[in-house]
């Protein structure tokens, strides 16, 4: 079984439906860098990712990440989420530089073991998951350090990819940038999308695509302007919700468990890899040369 | 190797092939809900399925469709088949629903062989198989319950599909719509043809893709004006027989045999599956629900 | 680990890089088939195929593709090799038929065993491998039997694939036309490159594809006019080699091990396959059908 992060008694307790006008239809929790709002009526959350000025993946926010998903995949009243971010011009930058620069093993296992969390969650969610990206890789300033890549990751792990149509945003997995790996599972979930020749080229690459090259490689489903991107995921949620449930779920985890299955039978291996790979003084020091160059970009 | 449904004493005894000329070149042979038709000259046979009103794959219908095939396959002067409808304005409405409903666990376990069966004969057919697509899923009346999903499978095991340019038609595995779950090797099938991405998206959605959109996803091959069907057919045939047969045997079988081996290992298994899923009652009261709703559509 | 072909104390010992100007910037080196040349300054090679008519796969040239790559390999001087042809309007016309016709079961041997090397190497590469393709299947005359396929395998094993816009122009893997099948390594990098259904179609019929088809199909990359294909290779190789080479390299290890490790395990098994197969007299008619069809078209 996939070994939970986020301890389940930390849970919410399972909701019961309630009557539609018994009780307020929204419901509204935030913690400090996720905001999750339910609507009860449609049965669809969004999570809306607040933590400026970039949304980049730290622990605290994947911590949370896990936390607030969990509830909601336990919450009878929530069939679907949108991902999505409170944030103006920027989906999420990636994973955190921070945490993979100078810190102690310990660290590094914390840290992957919450971004291996993440993705195991919600690549095998239950509930429909709609990824409503504004992402930009011209990262405003001031910015930490981070790359694109995680950012890209959460919404490869979605069912559907909506993007908005500025072909100043730009997503995609760009670790061979940083002279890092993407790790076997980043690459499975690429491949599942585009295909394997896509992938194998992007990957080599580190490429960031521009959105309509997105839509063209099929990293992302549609385009739409950005002031209708909330209506759109809308839509398509509720394209989705009309399905019944647990068919969808049942076709869901046929065409995904192969993948999730193999990062569950070498998680803690692919956390050793990481941990090594990461600790080699050749890649501490490309990591903070890139960490140099963003800086100068502010 | 692949369990018979057909007991292969019941098949024809292998033809010789006679000079052209010499015998009446069309042999035809009729049951009762598939007529088949072979050109000795060319080598290609033409299965009409004929079972009105809307070509139910009822466990008649797969038995008398296996036997026949089995009968091809044997018979040297039989080199390619091209399926196709002899009902007007529909290809097969699929798998028939009342097999599935209300009968015993005996009636489910023979029903689900021989769609297994049907699919194994043909995905591992020697012979170049063609499908001549005539799909609507806007049933006509008086219609049984029933899917479009057998018909669009039939049409993904063959080496070429070829469909009307109608865009009022439709085809695709539609098992979420009914509350069911596509077996794994109708998911492989699918994903053989178009890819992991575009079968993940239609089988959790259970879309039935009208005819440009099913060409545009590559779930066929060509689009043809419906009076020309029937000629594109016998000329793709004619461009595959041009190859020689051993050859492009054995690469079929090279490109197909993992996904083949797959339910061949998994066959009792899979049919243990399919009565424990179909025998819910949960699932029976959704297909009670659906065919409802189609009767009222008459 | 892989077995070797070319004795690695043929090859070059490790260079060492110079200082830029204090050496003549390009070496190059010729035998009797193939010219290399290296820029050393850019740390990029060039690989000519100089083996007039056709560039066949004969077994000396396949040895000395292998012993050069090899060169290349442990040569730090350099960091990426463009594959391209010396003859006019031939980039390769494949495996040399006269080699799989009316000789021993011990040269059938060497000579799969050389085509196999050739492919573990190239496929293997942690060099960037750009092929620019100049391909014909319209033959020049004079010339011996010849397949595409061997030409059509190097380009899809390369990083990147750039081929002359001339729609007369083509490549495919057309093994099928001869009556012979693709191994299964050639179709694991074919899938791997176009897709599963492609695959299957294109290797089922042996198709030969024009430019434009083949960049249709995503088989090649890019066309380019015929007198821009050097430049753009050069540009490409620039852009795959602006990035940091370990995380490039261990990228791409990841996403073609699989394919590598099945040839690898069944290298033995394979051979004896290909001679047992092309031993057969049917094999051997078809073979020299071949021949004497392209004969007649001189």
């Amino acid at each position: 079984g996939v070994l939970p992060l986020c301890n389940r008694s930390q849970a919410w307790g399972r909701a019961t439906r309630q009557p539609p006008g018994l009780l307020a239809q929204h419901r509204a929790f935030s913690n400090n860098k996720i905001l999750v709002e339910l609507d009860e009526s449609s049965g669809v959350a969004t999570m809306k990712f607040k933590s400026p000025p970039v949304n980049s993946l730290s622990l605290d926010f994947l911590t949370e990440f896990c936390i607030s998903l969990e509830k909601l995949e336990n919450d009878r009243a929530c069939r679907g989420v949108i991902f999505t971010s409170a944030v103006p011009k920027i989906f999420s930058s990636g994973l955190d530089i921070t945490e993979m620069c100078g810190k102690s093993t310990e660290h590094y296992a914390e840290f992957w073991r919450a971004v291996q969390e993440m993705w195991l969650q919600l690549y095998s969610s239950n509930m429909v998951t709609v990824a409503a990206v504004n992402a930009n890789s011209l990262l405003p300033s001031p910015c930490q350090g981070s790359s694109p890549a995680g950012g890209c990751l959460i919404a490869l792990s979605c069912d559907y990819r909506i993007m908005a149509e500025n072909p100043k945003f730009s997503i995609g997995l760009n670790e061979a940038q940083l002279g890092i790996v993407a790790p076997f599972w980043f690459k499975d979930t690429f491949v599942n999308v585009v295909g394997h020749r896509v992938a194998e080229r992007s990957l080599q690459l580190g490429s960031l695509h521009s959105a309509p090259e997105a839509h063209r490689i099929g990293l992302v489903d549609e385009l739409v302007p950005e002031e209708k991107l909330k209506d759109k995921a809308a839509a398509v949620m509720a394209q989705w919700l009309a399905l019944p449930d647990h068919a969808r779920q049942l076709t869901k985890t046929m065409m995904r468990k192969a993948v999730l299955d193999r990062l569950v039978a070498h998680r803690e291996e692919d956390i050793q890899n990481f941990i090594s790979f990461i600790s080699k003084e050749s890649i501490q020091k490309s990591l903070r040369m890139y960490m140099e160059m963003l800086k100068k970009k502010k």
